[in-house]
Formats: structure tokens, sequence, C-alpha cells
């Protein structure tokens, strides 16, 4: 049995991709159980509670031993010291968690450009009000996020967002550079060279060798329009 | 100077009232800097840095010694084992945590039923979508956040939502049922005859003696419509 069971739906990156990249990059001993044989059944079984702990309100959540663990970034917090992907001691580790819980906060605001009317209802049944939240999502909150993700990197010393090596903050904003690229490629393309220090850090990142080696395989889904970051020509401006 | 210094909005409840109920509950050493005669301004300029640690993105955060950490349920995590609000133990602290994480993902949900279009427009500017997505947040997504609270705690014995004493989480669900309870009189008390356990858990809190004076103080900003949980009629069908 692998040391580690992430459990999180196969058809999509969404929340899950956070904890793959980490896994990948540390090539820690894992399997992805949607992606398995036993599929999206045993993601939805886990949520009924029965695999020990307290029972996950929702995906992506961790096995490990006898320890189950959800939340996207509890999950992060968890794994970091585990995988070396954090820097040691406690004010390093606040630091980097709470540079997660600003990135998933960030990742609700991407999702609601196509979801502003809620998880509820389509896209289709919720287009004009999307284009009202995704053109100001565009002006505001982008550079927002990214700009004080920017000047942190900068306040670091521009190679990585905590400390001095790579964690799993780092390995996120990677993975958020890359989904607003896909999902706005005019409008990131154009605010992309606001932010030189996170595209530099994008693509370090996605040299590293259990990376590189995880976007090459089959294990890494495509972005796709039933996923956290869509692309939608429309939303696009 | 206090032990702990709170960095908060002084106008609003917010998110920053999920660390003044533990504060005031535990009858913590702490001062509400945004409250106190440095104001607002003191809250923003922290913001910049030069407080110590890494730069929060936003409010609430707290100051303890050379700590300065940030995000509302991080900020719990830290004060959870110095205030007696967790029980000992890595698997009940995960637990404690991931149940503040998706309080923080509820509470995002709530904002959004005024605020669907995003953070930057004014209520008034988003009318027809909020109705919308209002209708949605009470059909589906409150029924599914507070039946899924409402089961962990009864899986736990009824009285606690993780160990055998009061927590920080047991907090935020009070403050989560008594926001919703001035949000949506009329959706929520019919919802509520659902949820025996969480109803009678927000009674209790409110006669824990630390809760019972913050609220007859000053200290305690009442519900307004600038704030997180909003009275709409309109939107409370």
């Amino acid at each position: 049995m692998a040391n580690y069971e992430l459990y999180y739906w196969s058809n999509i990156q969404g929340r899950g991709e956070f904890v793959r990249l980490a896994l990948e990059d540390a090539g820690a001993d894992y399997v992805d159980v949607g992606r398995g044989p036993r599929g999206d059944d045993a993601v939805a079984r886990g949520m009924k509670g029965g695999l020990g702990g307290t029972r996950p309100f929702g995906p992506p959540y961790l096995r490990h031993g006898k320890i189950v663990v959800a939340q996207t970034a509890n999950v992060l917090a968890y794994l970091g010291p585990r995988l070396g992907l954090v820097p040691k001691g406690e004010p390093a580790r606040l630091a980097a968690h709470q540079h997660q819980l600003t990135i998933a906060d960030f990742v609700v605001e991407i999702h609601d450009t196509h979801h502003p009317e809620g998880p509820t209802l389509y896209y289709e049944d919720q287009k004009p009000s999307s284009r009202r939240r995704a053109a100001a999502f565009l002006a505001a909150r982008l550079p927002l996020f990214m700009g004080y993700f920017e000047d942190v990197l900068e306040e670091n010393g521009g190679r990585h967002i905590i400390g001095r090596s790579v964690s799993y903050v780092d390995l996120s904003l990677y993975q958020i550079a890359l989904g607003l690229g896909y999902a706005f490629p005019r409008a990131f393309g154009r605010y992309q060279k606001k932010i030189p220090r996170l595209m530099a850090l994008r693509d370090r990142i996605a040299e590293r060798p259990g990376i590189a080696a995880y976007l090459a395989s089959e294990r890494r889904i495509p972005f796709n329009e039933d996923d956290l970051f869509r692309h939608y020509p429309e939303l696009d401006k």
C-alpha cells in the first residue's frame, strides 16, 4: 500500500492539483485514488466517513496511516514538513500557511468568474453576471492578489515566496500562473509583464525534475472547461 | 502592553469576530487595535509590513511578541492551544482546523449572497444576481453546510464539534448560527428546526461567562449592513 492516498475527482485538476504538485515534486509514494480502479466512487464514499478521523466536507483529502485530513491548505500544511516543502520553524510555517490560505481565497474568486451566482447553477445560466464578475476580477482583483505575491516574492529576494528553498506555496503559485494563462490568455498575457518575478518562478518550477516528469505523464489532467480554470473567450477581455 | 494585539476593522464584526470570540471566551489579555486610539489606520498600516514576519494580505491579523500571523483560520490555529480552545494532539488539531476552513468557505458563500459579482461593486449595483444567488444559497448551500456540521456534531456526541470540550470551532459555529438568524430571519427561522444540536450549541455558547460578558459590553459591534451578515429582506425568502 502506498504511503499516501490522495482522494480527489478524477477528471479535473481543481483544488486537488495543489496537493498533486507537492506529492509529484517530492517524488512521494502516493496513489491518486480517484484515478485508480476504485474511481470517484471511493472519493465520494470517503466523505461519508469510515476512513477514520473526522469526516471531510469535500475533496481533496489525504489518508496517511491513521490520519485523514481534508481542506487543501490543511493537507499541504500537513504534508509540507514531511515532503521537505516548507522551511523549519513555527514562524516560517505560519507564513507559508498564511500564503496558502490567501491563494485559497484567490482560487474562490477565480472560480466565481464563471459561477458568480453559485455552484448550483450551470455557467450557461449565469453568463451576464459572469461577464460582469470577470471584468471586475480582471480589472481589480487579479492585480491585487498577483501584485501582492509579486511584492512578497521581491521582499524575500525574488526566488522563493518563503525561506530560501522551494515550498509548497511556490508550487501553488506556479499552478495559479499557469491556470490564469490558460483561462485568460488575452488579459493575463497583457498583465503578466507587471509580475516578472512570478513569471520567472513559474518557469523555474516547470523545470524541476519531479514537475517536468509529471507534466509529461498521463497523470497530469489537461485543463478543461469542467474545471477551476476555464477558458471562455467571452470572459477574457 | 497587552499580550495579544488583534488588527481588524473597527466598524464590523466580519471575519475578525471569529478571533474576538476566542480571545473573549478565554479572557485573554488583548487589545483590539482598530477600536483603540490608533484606529483603522494602524490596521491598514500593518498590511504594508513593518510589524515583522511576512506581510498580511488583509485583516484580521494578530501580533503576539515577534509573531505576526494573518488569515482567520490560521490565527485561530495559532491561538487555539494557547487559549485552551482546542484539544491536544495532532489528529484533533488537524480536524479542528479542517472544520474552521470549511466554515471559512461557508463564510465566503454567505458574503457572496449580497456580493455575487464581487467585492468591487456595491450591493445596489448587483441586486438581481444577489436575489438569484441568495435563493440558491438558501435552497441548497445553507442546508449542505449546516447539515454537515449538525451531522458531525451528532457523531461526536452532540455537545462539541471536536473532542470533549469547547473549541474555537464551536465558538465560530455559534457566530454563524447567530449571523444567519440575523441575515435570514424568515428562511433560517424555518430551517433551524432541522439542526437542533447546532441551535442548542448556539444557546450554550451564549451563556459562557466570557461570551455573555462580551455580548453585554460595548466591545461587541452590533450586526449591520456594511458587514458580512446583512439583513436585506428581499434576499430572505
